[in-house]
């Protein structure tokens, strides 16, 4: 079977990364093409030539129109996800988007609509559903394991905060960090948050409000009422100085699903000052690592296969809705926001 | 130096761990006297006389008058508890009273100045606060190693549930099982709750509401906005199917303390269908065994060195309040409400 | 039913936990008499005289001829052990002899016919058969969990040396301090060693030697060929700075069971540095608290059902068979020694 | 600075496992030629042309011969190893050669002779020495932090055992798969073996010396006197049913540094039958892929920085005494047996 052809719009950090991926760790693909605006100011021209790719552009719509590429990756900058997956849709191409697709669910919605009219798969960059622990916690829901699930814990702190300009243009924590946790919650209930409450305080940085000039909040605990009755917390803090905690917990009517952190080592070292062990892996690069790659795996056998994608297009738009309802809490100081059920 | 002498009012399950603690597990105490109103139906007179506690009664004012007696446990039921606190305050006797005071907040303040007018010595029955697990959380919060907590999450889930005719008159949830937890967040974070919201079901009993004749649930989540600007989220299940799940976890700005549960044994077996472990301790008396000698201990110490108690009479009081104010938002649907800071 | 008439020779340490234990904690007993011969040296006298046992004695004799005794306990010293039980046995009473029965293998012989010949009941004090912990590892291969038994790691460290003087008396360390491990290897293996070497070294006390005026070690390593092909390991040392290390691995054809410490508390604290946690319970007495007691039920449950003990005349002579083969071996370098299958 | 450039001989699993390592993982180096054997039989030409390297041969004089070759990567089958080393050294190419270099002594010090003669680098793929498990153990031990070794125990078992037919030309359980436990030994203690007990048995394949054809044990147990007193103890097993089990545990003066196996996740599920958790990795492949990486980019930085490297041609020759030594004592039934010091 011929490979896949696949076009990256968007060299960046996260387009380089996937790149990296598609050649090293992913059978049956061929990255042929790819564009980024700055493709020379940023070195991005010569690190595609080293790897073979020297269809390049600065234009994405090179890589839209290239007749020859089957898939689009979408890793331009966020305000960019939803206009090039759009056209990639429309000129028939798969796409893989980064997450969000957009802050906009007008726009997210024009996207779906162009996904379903031309028949294209279309995969969203949730790339915790494919982390072994995780995976782990919802096939535990899945399989009857744990039963009904009644209360459901994420907690997922960042080892350092982002600059506050980063922040000043992310749309703040719930979109920016909490998404990924929006869409666990979905991931491992298999239900949808009903209404959303959202706590918050600047604890890591007190004055990240005047930097960001945004009213955000860098602590910040969400309680969700789920469709299915279960409730959800989650709690994210910019700033675990001992590193990327990332765990999650499921407990139901027969029992109780949890994940732990992925350790620099297992070693431990027990001494007359009690056992000293280690920290979790630095940050995603560390932990995600093999999720990234297993992600993409998944789309390409959706692909091949003709199978549904394990995140789609829906899957896109739930969690922006929520960090929506979720920002409006916390700015509120906690009142209870609907999460529109269809739109 | 002589003994410190005990009565003890009420004979059921919790007096009788008290005073086989006494007698066995604390030294320098003597239990002399011993009252319940059941003292002969319930064969408690019989259980007194085999560990030689003859000066029993029906009437507790017997043992709250005893000029032999300098320390009176309060063991009986519930509505009672403020009513002999205060005879026995107002007798001029150190008091040990179980949780929780009073539900009547007036009634807990009357106590309050009793024990103050009196100069006698009060503790409560937070026997948690003593658990080996909690405590060393708590100690590294005091110590500062954690450093600001940001973030505290209390997992406590019951292995069973009580029957509805119980729920029907321990004012539910809130006041007879989260009440614990409530003492375990001002202890482990050394601040109060300024307000609360209150989200819960009834999902491991869908009938308990008609059953029990009150508003109650049996899972609730409760977030809390702490006057230190720490978040706290406590989460109550009646029914842990695998056992008593007592955890408590605090972030904050320098790590991260946390504990687990003790287990039936440390033994793994691990074969071809993986590892398998053992579940927790089975229910508080299991678990909380050491605690309830280490509280009476304390108790003891405080008296015996002049020292403030280690649970104070403004420690039954708090939660009662938080109790009150979770009561009231959860029957709200989560709304924010707010807990009284000076009464 | 009556409660079983208890007489206890021997008022040491382990005297006093026994007595506290049967008081205390199991029920269906009376200690009704004991014998030291210290017994107003030593302050015995008014310790048992608070506990309500005035009947006391220094001539161990007085316990075993009183015909209200029902069982002795053999707590006096270890050169003792043997005639106590002896006379005990003849004398029909039910008999609890702390380990080792003897160093002599003929008088553990004598003990055992007479121990037959009156249709008595004898345990040997190997506590650690009743440790929560290693008893599940023992039952994970009992019930066909691990298959056939391969490799046994038995890890047996104490948290301090004994004096030198008390090594010189003691037989060494295969005699007082392995032989319970001796013990673990046949309870999880249900086989017995056919040979043994034995290595050491004097690796925490390098004075060892002169100072006891024997030739014994403080660090050792046995290896045992079993009945059964399985091979086992002894290491032992009298010295882990971190606490009492007692840990149980076997390895089998279908799994491993292994088992870790108790620590003082769960709790982790993680930060900058890593995770911190404890260290386990500090020695014997905290470890092998309810095993003590739970031994000690046992042993009554088979004198009031008339059921086999759990641990017979036969096991007390084992372990020092094997303690005479691994002394001779390791004072040879590690020559392999057999083990008498029977004398 | 240019490439290193690198010639790999042996195309075989081991000899792919390093080629895509080279070019997917180590910065600073380029595969530039190959041989095998079997190039055209075993489709290694097609797979090497598919990574860019044409220059191939089935001779590996092409490669030691080669001007451009800076390394030669020694995956040939274990008998060539010596030959290939001996013949790259002295055409002045650095070599990193799989273990074990030679099982004869004489071969491995003419390698060592080469290599000194030609001032070249020499590198052995112990990969375990790179294990972050491992090699946290190990620190623990040079820096102090468990002060002076006395007991070491290495447990190491394959998840299944190799054909018989294997085992028949691999020289044996000592040989083929204890070598890498010789070497942890080496690695955690800084010491040498002097004197090697080994015994063991044919528990997991009863007909294995019989299918063999040679008198092979699959379960061994072997005990160490080391050089600095410390006594080690190694067991191998062919088959830990539940996956391949890697431990070292080093017990000191000061404390204890032990690793744990990697598992293949850390969700732990808890229901009324206990806490189910995950098995280790499955095999050498997925345990110590990183190791494999780390253990050439330490290589490539010993060249580049000219530094001495991690694991040098001495550390291929010692633990193939050991093995000799472990050999000889278990075909005895467990004689000690001394390992040469100097040859």
């Amino acid at each position: 079977m011929a490979n896949l052809k696949i076009g990256v719009v968007g060299c960046g950090r996260i387009g380089k990364l996937h790149i990296n991926n598609l050649i090293n760790a992913v059978p049956g693909v061929e990255v042929i093409a790819a564009a980024d605006p700055m493709l020379d100011k940023s070195g991005a021209r010569e690190w595609l030539a080293e790897r073979g790719i020297e269809n390049v552009s600065t234009d994405f719509m090179d890589v839209v129109n290239n007749p020859e590429v089957d898939v689009v990756f979408v890793c331009s900058s966020t305000d960019t996800h939803s206009m090039v997956s759009l056209a990639a849709a429309n000129a028939g191409k798969h796409v893989f988007c980064e997450k969000p697709v957009d802050y906009d669910v007008a726009k997210i919605q024009e996207v779906i609509a162009a996904v379903e009219k031309n028949g294209v798969k279309f995969q969203v960059g949730f790339n915790r559903r494919f982390d072994h622990n995780h995976k782990a916690v919802a096939d535990a829901v899945k399989d009857g394991t744990v039963g009904e699930p009644h209360i459901v814990i994420v907690s997922s702190r960042d080892p350092e905060p982002p600059p506050a300009s980063y922040v000043a243009v992310s749309g703040g924590i719930f979109y920016d960090m909490m998404i990924h946790d929006f869409d666990m919650v979905r991931y491992v209930t298999g239900s949808e948050a009903v209404e959303i409450s959202a706590v918050g305080s600047c604890l890591v940085n007190p004055n990240l409000q005047a930097e960001s000039g945004i009213p955000d909040v860098d602590t910040a605990v969400v309680t969700m009422k789920m469709a299915n009755g279960c409730i959800a917390v989650i709690n994210n803090s910019r700033q675990a100085v001992y590193g990327y905690d990332q765990r999650v917990e499921v407990f139901g009517s027969k029992g109780m699903a949890s994940d732990g952190n992925d350790l620099l080592n297992t070693t431990t070292v027990m001494t007359r000052d009690g056992a000293k062990g280690e920290k979790p892996l630095w940050f995603f690069l560390e932990r995600y690592n093999t999720a990234f790659v297993e992600q993409v795996k998944s789309f390409v056998d959706a692909i091949v296969s003709d199978k549904p994608v394990a995140v789609g297009a829906i899957d896109g738009l739930r969690p922006v809705l929520m960090a929506a309802a979720a920002t409006e809490s916390c700015r509120s100081g906690g009142a209870w926001v609907e999460v529109p059920a269809n739109l």
